[in-house]
């Protein structure tokens, strides 16, 4: 089979591939229908991700058919449209127990798909723990609607779930690109008073706006977002910050715009350490909730994709088949025609 | 009145001054009998509290007795002994009535006494919003015993109470000087199953497991404490860390020594910026919470003291006549004759 | 002044009565501008209930102007357009520091507009705790809109706030009256997947679907309710439970038709026992919260309504002069016209 | 082997049984070591529990070694010391997996040991989903020491868990019997103020009161509990009550003695509806927590066990060898002697 591979550092390329087998008697082995990609995948190619394994085929984002199952595993069966879950983990340890699956201490738990064993820019992915890494997909439910959820929606679903929103809240999410609007689909499920979109790119604000994710779109290059909070917010602030752009800039906003004894979530992927000012933010009392997604609610999303309370698919603006992924990843990397998400059907 | 004033940066003099008058309807006067000295009193000395005002009476660790109040005083009276609060707040703004007192918007809140406004080293103090700032203190409860109801053991009180301890849990209190040995006291309100408190100074760890406040105390001049907590953790780390220690070393220990998806409460005062390295900490999913002590929990404290469940006295070590104030900062400035804390008596 | 009177058991009169005055520091009056007839209202004429004083002015739900404000009331000012508050409260008892305003232990504290002061009914009244019991209405929002702020609203926004409801819960809310509707329109704040409202009367079913106050309407006449929310619930029944209908077989219901680990707010006002079939329920675990209204989100409500997330206009069916009171009083009590709530106009 | 069985209503014999054997891949075979006689053995006895099956052996708190292992079966290993669970639970069901076993939806879930299937009151016992069922003593923690962990203990320790024990809380336990017993010391996990115990045997109170489970004792046949938990709660009456007497007239005290907005559990097992006087409670805004135990904390109560903050041996009073089992029954069933708990031995 087709696969997109990590040759090392600098260099992915389209290469033959066998078919995956069952390992363990937890696997579950899935017939990938859609997969994309997602600017981890870029971090890999680049050699940022120093635990990726040379050799392995990419891709964590995907979609597919149960084709077979280990004995052990009990709630997916073959024939079964499932969405793939990023996180491996194994649903019984300390942390699994606890809802924190980012923690699960099995060897196999974590980001391993597409990074530490074989991912789904293929056709065959075999997936550990099919119980946890696998969720039916309802009928009514296409593939391009339900390939965010096990990863890009899990992350946004986790970040609004822990920044303790309440009806009427104003929050302020910072990145409008696919991680930041999965935040704000999610953190409207709380029905927040008013969502802000911070993000220098006026494209991506007004996607968002268009789509109702956010109810207004900054770009701090033009306005100054702590003024424009503080405005709307009786001189207060933001109740719930949701940083999801990663910037040593956009650290530093996201405790400024926060009102005293807001929580701010910080779901962006950091590459180097950053300035914790606790003198300035002495009296501000903040609750900073840090670290990576506990992908552990991928049935109610899809159920809330369902009922048409979440639809991610304007997020793909690009499809292209496997053979062509080369293409797809160029036009990714240089951000060329808009691109936000790009699918692959193998 | 005799009174510690501050006269200038590196100038504190005791001279006389007239005793203050009742100016708003909601003040109320004190006659102090019993002030402390604290590390704040030194930092404003060394002109590192900006805001403090130069000429004003410093002291904010007090008890005494109710001389007169205001016509909107309802709940304490005169005569009646009371603890007085370091934090001035309304009652009533969008913070105050969230509990969230620290924040309280009105011009006077906050730490107003002997900051901003003469506060209690002193003979009379005039206490803003008598009604929050002052709490009377149970018949069996002595003086000594209450002195640090206002200031010290709220701070110990908050961290604790934000920090989410669960009966079981392993809580590490990184400090064992005042404030550290405060949030001992009141993190064992939870009924943790260990409490590690972590110090250079071997004298502060012995008296903090001696009085029962720490179950173990390490010195990490001599052990390291990441791995003491691992080993007494099935290798996972601290449940709850409470940074009373306010280091840049200490900083980068309290996140170190939780466990994934712990919470971490920074209640030290910190005088700089500190490193986050979000990369780092990645997959830890750390909950951290800072800022300042919400002090509107003093009764309830007051009833712990009575009913035996804190008891702070053993933190006294020297006492002195108001008259001899001078010597009593040399030797508290001087950490002379293992002093921890200093009492004033007018 | 004309006024709505409770004589004796049996007995309202429409006569004269002088204006009232402040009696109190916290005391404000206010021009009514308009008040509406409750429930509760004919629950005092049939002298159900025991603590309302003959003589006095019925009414406790109303808005209207501040005409004077006592020496001690702080938020409220003269000329403000104002809700007013069902409840009397201090603020600043045991009860009301933690929320639990209808504890108030003041001896003026609880329902006491309308029901042992002098009410709404007419074109002043004066309110106890001003600070407290009056709200600013936005310039936006108009009387109509804002005249159920105080009591109804304020109701519906308690229960669906202690329910726990979370995003894409199952709600049922039993009875679809005014109370029904309001904690519809509350519970939807926290997108619930669904809410299904319970009634007999196809007429509000259906105005409760049309507004979008709920999702479906069931007739436990025609249709199994229980069997109803099975279906919709994978067999597990609804997740929460809202009982606004005060029947005994309403209340059976209530937690017949809750899953296991459910739920159940009784917000309805019953007047007789309920039997609590404990060894039926055993396996279901079962959380009941019962009681009447903390009604102090009053500013929250009215934001919501400002935004258009609330609206209760369309529970007014009728509007009639002060001077024919006693008309709309017949017409309510006799619920001709499909009559929901009257509006009276002094 | 030989076995208490359950012959028919009326009547236990002991008879000779054969050793049980595997039966599915998650089974596991555990040794007796020592088991325990509860009351719901009697109420098997007297024909109140329906879904007990004749012909099965009884027992339902026991300790043991595991003797045999389904492959399924990752977390205990023949040779370890175990404490057996009351409840049998898959782990893995949508109740489950938020951790109210108790409505484990797996046919085989719920109370099956020496009730549905046969249990431990002889040599052998097999227990479905062992891993969940089973939880290794540490080394220094004795038999007797952690016979109650499965059952009692879970019991309290759910009770006090849900209940929201807040350190300084007054508790009121209804029921001085092994159930309550077994709450209160786990309330004390919490650390309220004071922990009151109420019962009708001065003997129970008394016990209570000597281990230090409870403050005081409270015998209502001599004093009011409503007057004496309002004398020492400024009037307020008990912040959390837990009810585990099971009473018509214990239903009524627990929410008499109630504060308003006060937590109040019902985890006694009765077998008749009570009533609820919702207008009498009408002003109190309690919450209501009913059900039957979820019994996975095991491990936190063997680990609360081995550190000695629980010790709930002294409600051992009498000790058995198996072969005279039916003579322990009668004393058991007709209180004898003191008696509290009595333990057999194979």
């Amino acid at each position: 089979m087709l696969a997109v591979v990590y040759k090392e550092k600098g260099k992915f390329a389209l290469e033959e591939r066998p078919r995956p087998r069952l390992e363990e008697p937890t696997d579950a082995l899935v017939r990938v229908t859609l997969s994309s990609i997602c600017t981890s995948d870029l971090h890999i190619l680049h050699g940022s991700v120093p635990r990726a394994v040379p050799g392995i085929i990419v891709g964590h984002e995907m979609v597919g058919v149960v084709e077979e199952t280990g004995p052990a595993v009990e709630k997916v069966h073959p024939g079964q449209r499932v969405a793939v879950n990023v996180e491996t983990f194994c649903g019984d340890c300390f942390y699994c127990r606890r809802g924190f699956v980012n923690n699960c201490t099995d060897q196999r738990g974590g980001w391993a798909l597409g990074c530490r064993i074989d991912g789904g820019q293929t056709l065959y992915v075999r997936v550990p723990f099919g119980d946890n890494g696998l969720t039916p997909i309802p009928e009514e439910v296409s593939d391009e609607q339900a390939i965010f959820t096990g990863d890009l929606l899990s992350t946004g679903y986790w970040g609004a779930r822990i920044a303790d929103i309440r009806p009427g809240d104003t929050v302020a999410v910072l990145g409008a690109g696919p991680t930041g609007a999965c935040a704000m689909m999610c953190a409207r499920l709380y029905n927040p008073g008013r969502i802000v979109a911070v993000d220098i790119d006026d494209r991506r604000l007004r996607l968002a706006v268009e789509q109702g994710w956010a109810d207004e779109g900054i770009n701090p290059a033009k306005q100054d977002p702590c003024a424009f909070l503080q405005a709307c917010t009786h001189g207060r602030g933001a109740d719930v910050v949701l940083e999801a752009a990663g910037g040593a800039d956009t650290f530093q906003t996201a405790w400024q715009i926060a009102r005293p004894n807001a929580t701010v979530c910080v779901i962006a992927l950091y590459d180097r350490p950053q300035s914790l000012p606790l003198p300035d933010m002495y009296g501000k009392n903040l609750t900073f909730k840090t670290g990576g997604v506990d992908a552990c609610h991928t049935a109610e999303i899809l159920e809330l994709i369902r009922t048409g309370k979440i639809d991610a698919t304007p997020l793909i603006t690009h499809r292209y088949p496997l053979e062509r992924a080369m293409e797809a990843y160029d036009l990714f990397a240089q951000k060329r025609e808009g691109v936000i998400k790009v699918v692959l059907r193998p």
